[in-house]
């Protein structure tokens, strides 16, 4: 584990994705949150946490690394206590150290107070400027410290209206638990930017977690989704309740999550993800017709949008490129130049199946291109005769605020070249990508609940003024 | 890393299945090696080794793990030398430690002679036995410690001859590397079981590996394979030569490399993997015709056959359940009974696809039965309405004594249920297995090419009088 | 890593033994700094930290683990800085944890603020409670935290007068250095309890430890003790002036860092340990006559007052047993009953030596008494005659509130037992104590110069209301 | 663990110093000799393992490492049986790595041969060049390798005879632990060079062990020595009997292991090392009078014969440096020049003590010269006035071939200088070394009995024609 950090004053907005899990009224709680964490893997692998009470004692365990190699059976035993609150984080910008793993807790007049937290507050710095006004200090660069200054501050006998205080004070996306000895609280932003939903388990207890599939692997039923601008209440010995601090608003629910991020198998803002990805490959036949010998995705994220072309268009699916199940998360640079080594030793193409063929890929997205030049590159070396691409998205032009990092837009290929440039940067013979309209028709959601920002630019909360998303990608940071 | 065992004498058979590279005349061998093992990985996971030599000097460095947890930066610059031989290793029957990792290397009179060897003989204790009563002692339990002593009883001037003699000697299912310091040595047996193939490097140097994926990662051009029955000869400072020792046979190749065994992307006995288990597939749909709504296999090892199926049935092809991409080796228990719990963590059901459909599962094989319930039990949980399942080969019903460990018969549920009853235990609405005549022509290889014993109990070799496979699987071992 | 921890409300005031070391203007100064925690790893050896400034960028790494275990070369190379501040604990009522790693770090209003602590304070509830009111946050159970709460409730333009008030609002000892970007303060509170001095580096920097072993690796000559009262200012770009916030007073040294707690080859409070220790063991000899073969020490702690027993008496002094070297942290439990194995393993019986012979042990301390028992027991078993045992201070019969971790009262065995009582429990045939006087004399220091609290229970400082430290020490903490 | 090698030819001949410890007839054997082993650790620091036998079965368990870093209480608990043979093994000239782990096991004719060898072979070259010449082949370049050949090469029915005729092929020093299923076998050659020692376990039981100070922590009486010649024959249901293959000689004890290698406490050649150490400081005393204001050894090695000077001579003792308890086997080296660091990480002067003091150093050996010369300087700078050395045997000037690794004559210091010549580089005042009489004197045993090779060049047993100890120690062997 390395802790070394830079901390000078510039580098107080980590943008990160992560997932959350909370169970309350289990005895089993840590060990369900640990599988929910393990279901919920894929949207944060740098660093895992969970907090458990008793009602009268917090235990807390955090660390570097995967849900599995971070908590063994002798740590979950000592997580005791039915209620529990999980987080799993990826960071990007490189504050990724252990003050920022979560559950963030702290303590205050002999109560504990944490909160996990998925997504990105866009008034952090002006929240940070006018607590540290006041005299709080701050030991993390997570904008989630933020939100437990705010409880502490608007503390009071009425917990609703602290709640609801502290909730009004933030700006930006935040699907969040939060939890003391004897209260757990799922809040989602009035936005709805990141998925929260509710499931029972069949003991009775309850599950609150970012995905559906968190649910599926606990054998928890899904109850309903945590609702835009909902703060659900679920105090010991009291009815589980909820208030809503917020007038009724339309929506903005992240697209992004239902092409690229979420996991096929959850159902997202109340549509399943495998769906819509099947349906975003369907309609991009139906918008970009081309003859080939046969589709194939890169697997496994190409898969779904590949069935759905194939389906549609009639042209054969193979799985042109195989993976390599044993490829870990580092490896031995080759010495000599091996090109494409990188796609290589994950995707190895299959020879005599393109040896000729006129090939259709289909991506789920094209952030830098880099990959995929590589990729085109190690198919037409194993012979393929003709390669087209078709892309299950728009172009991705523009920054998120709210919780998926993206490159700058200088590092973002659709920023910089037109599509038939970043075809001939790639080496495709064609490339097609979905329109915004296909793209939201596939989902069957209207499109003014979504946020498109990242394909159109229109922002749903402004960001922060002094906010510059680029400057502090290119912080240089000691790790 | 653990060296208990057991050495009690009946536990002197392990099988394995193994994989095997060697780099002759590159300045980078080892790390040559390195990324043809990495490619090779599936065929063992519990250890590696490499030994290379400069001619004069011999490096040798193998550990129990998964070769980049073996190899760093640092040790593969240790391996210094030109020539190398390298060895991936799965064992069983238990005894698995350091002691059984591979290449085995010997000392004798100023030379080292190193052995990697994927395989199993079926006259090991008949060679063993002879060689101790004429002084020789054994520090391993594998059978190639035998190859080793026999060189040395057999070295003389003639390096042909004492080959030649040596691998008379051995009877069974043998693709072998064999090197001295300034010698490598290429050997399949007569039979063929096992695959191996010779490439070229873009250097001009040489590259010999089980399989032609480790061929494609190093950007090595597929030369040929070596016959079965020849002895590639690599020596320092001569013509690469060939000796024939016995006379000329029909081969006996594995067909559960095409099955099962070896990666889709490679090349095996003349045939792509791949383009083997489509046919397959397509050959099953025409042998077991089944309405449903749609095809599924469960990824990734049934994708192949589901995609011929698929294709030649008609019917679509849809990924039913979604693999999770961060299981690791070892996971906690739930404490709670969680059904089907170890299934669904690697591959859980897309529950909204699922739902009141009629699904054909594709499957590879089926062994013991036991993750094939749990599956099966998983999907109609998920909501599916029938459950039929096709088995791109036929019914595994008798051990091998050539390198692949099955459970023993008592364990196969072939061998002691009827398709009928293997459908009622696994939940089934229908079974359907393809024939072995199917099996066989979705190859393109003449039946009598290849050993089929596995399926019909027909022994191209028979086993040493004393090797009991089913002793032996029962053999508690501590470790 | 072991993060689980309680966090109830009681378990704030946890008791430990630390050591710091910093360094002013020398280009080295992680390196440095590493040294001298090296040095001082006998007053903490839980978990350690550095944090360094270049002036403008502060890096930070603490880890638990031991100095060396914590730092590579790698991560000493990324803690760039002329400045510095590092810390080594030893915490032992519970909160043992990551989290509670020193030097602690906050941020506030673009400034990083550390703190590296030894010491206890006795008003940390009150502070707590009061910093609480007005709406700060705790993240740590540490007393240092406070401190930094402190510094920015109390920042201004004037740094002196923060430091002031800071410091002055702060009771019972502490021994302190405190760092901003450009900012290094050490401070050592008005009593004086815990010693701090100041160095100064061959190349003109300057160093400031807890005692002057550290001085002594990195070659700095000794200059001064940071005096009771100062707060001394080392300001980049500035003279090095000091600062004194408190009227006079007569300071209170911790005996007990003569008697036990520093190195022998340190000089603390203007005394060498060793030539203290050696002059109770004269003392000793002068009080306590005894008619005996030898006189021995059980290594390392006793030889410095045997020494000077076995001097005053002219009874030769032997080493009665023999350290294993090898003895780790950690070993296995013998599972046959191996009477007093735990004291065997690391000090073996000289049986030869022993056999026959009337011996006198000479001990620093006697605080449970289990130990005692266990060596005095294989002493006999290993055929000594007579034993007698002399102590180089007086019973400890009192908790201390200053940073040393004593047992409760109840464990302490000079608290439930009379002389005779203890000779009796641990198998002597006498038992003789130091006098108090004998103790205070024998290091050359006016008696009201010291705190002795743990021997006569008069507190210099009354401790707060609140806190029972035997309330504490019986709370059970998963860690 | 790192386990690349070199192996070529001319490095067949590891010198090193190793302990044994077996167990027979107590059911916890395994854990017992782990608490030998323990208490051996002194004799080797590189890897260590621990052979068990049930009668029926047999378990290793090996690895590099100490002692207490290899062995779990799982792997303890698998090592079941009541028959055990272990080994603690330090290898200096290279070869260290797994594959020269002891006790070395073999396999032949359905039995289990192992071996744990404390001494070096002479003739080792010789037994290998003939048994390779009849096909024999060799694992690793221990010597210990051919006891196992030969073992096997001479098995008969008799197992006397095979015995017999095994230990009179080997020329050399050997104190070895033999062990079948059934049968353990403890042999001293019959120049007794190596201690070998018999307990009794109060259960009954027997162990053997290389020094008593392994009885003493597992509880064993103590019942005589292995005498030289002497193979002591313990076999399940038969009573324990001792055979003599050689006829009666004078033995040729190491009096090496009285000055330096054994442990102090620790009775060898019946003789308390303590006792003879103190002894030879005395004698000292009376042969080197010097005037001095204190005596003081460099601990702890030197601590008893300073002892044994400083009672003779009536010059006090101090301790003039202190250890650092937490020194590692590693640190981060200094970046700028800390003089004598390596000396005073671990040992620091008290300069209080030293400052303006005549002192007499007691060492018990001068190597290469380069440690003392280091400690000179820092005892000077730490302001000691006059510094004289007293070594407490005489110059060591010859290679040893009998199992302890000294430095090649040429960094041998008393070869390449006279004593004032030493005394000078050392930075000395004066320099006296202990004369042979005066050494042999001291342990009581007439002069004959001990080989004093190092000191006089006597070798009991010509060495090997081609084992030439010199251009084997400058073998570069990569690790």
């Amino acid at each position: 584990m390395s802790q070394v950090k830079t901390l000078s004053a510039s580098q107080d907005y980590p943008t990160h994705e992560c997932g959350v899990c909370g169970i309350f009224d289990h005895e089993d709680a840590a060990k369900l949150t640990y599988f929910g964490l393990y279901a919920l893997q894929h949207r944060g692998q740098e660093s895992a946490g969970i907090v458990t009470s008793t009602g009268k004692e917090v235990f807390l365990h955090k660390d570097m690394g995967l849900v599995p190699e971070i908590f063994t059976e002798d740590i979950l035993q000592g997580l005791k206590g039915d209620m529990s609150i999980g987080h799993v984080r990826y960071s990007t910008t490189g504050a990724s150290n252990f003050t920022n793993t979560q559950p963030l807790m702290v303590h205050h007049k002999n109560q504990t107070l944490s909160v996990a937290h998925n997504g990105n507050l866009v008034n952090s710095t002006e929240l940070r400027n006018r607590l540290e006004e006041s005299g709080s200090i701050f030991q993390t660069t997570m904008d989630s410290e933020a939100v437990l200054h705010l409880m502490v501050r608007n503390s009071g006998p009425d917990l609703d209206k602290t709640l609801s205080e502290t909730f009004r004070a933030l700006k930006g996306a935040y699907s969040l638990l939060y939890m003391t000895e004897d209260t757990l609280v799922a809040v989602r932003d009035p936005d709805g930017f990141r998925p929260l939903c509710l499931g029972r388990l069949t003991t009775g207890g309850w599950v609150i977690a970012s995905e559906t599939c968190a649910l599926d692997l606990i054998e928890a039923d899904y109850v309903r989704d945590i609702e835009p601008g909902e703060v659900l209440i679920m105090k010991r010995g009291e009815e589980m309740r909820s208030i809503f601090p917020w007038p009724k608003q339309t929506p903005h629910h992240c697209i992004f999550e239902q092409v690229y991020f979420a996991r096929p198998d959850s159902d997202v803002f109340g549509i399943n993800v495998y769906q819509s990805r099947k349906q975003m490959g369907k309609i991009l036949a139906r918008e970009a017709k081309i003859d080939a010998d046969f589709v194939m995705p890169f697997p496994d994220s190409g898969n779904y949008a590949a069935i759905g072309y194939a389906q549609e268009s009639g042209i054969p699916m193979e799985m042109g490129v195989i993976r390599n199940h044993y490829v870990g998360r580092t490896f031995i640079e080759p010495s000599q130049s091996m090109r494409d080594f990188n796609v290589k030793v994950k995707l190895n193409p299959v020879r005599s199946l393109l040896k000729g063929k006129r090939v259709i890929i289909v991506e789920d997205s094209i952030i830098r291109g880099t990959t995929g030049k590589s990729r085109v590159r190690a198919l037409r070396e194993a012979g393929a005769k003709e390669i087209h691409m078709v892309v299950s998205c728009p172009p991705t032009m523009h920054a998120c605020y709210y919780g998926i990092d993206f490159p700058t837009s200088s590092q973002l290929i659709a920023c910089n070249k037109n599509v038939e440039e970043i075809a001939e940067y790639l080496g495709l013979d064609s490339l097609h990508y979905l329109s915004l309209e296909g793209m939201v028709e596939a989902t069957g959601i209207p499109k003014e609940h979504y946020c498109l920002a990242c394909f159109n630019g229109i922002y749903p909360i402004a960001p922060d003024q002094k906010y510059h998303k680029d400057a502090l990608a290119t912080k240089v940071v000691k790790g």
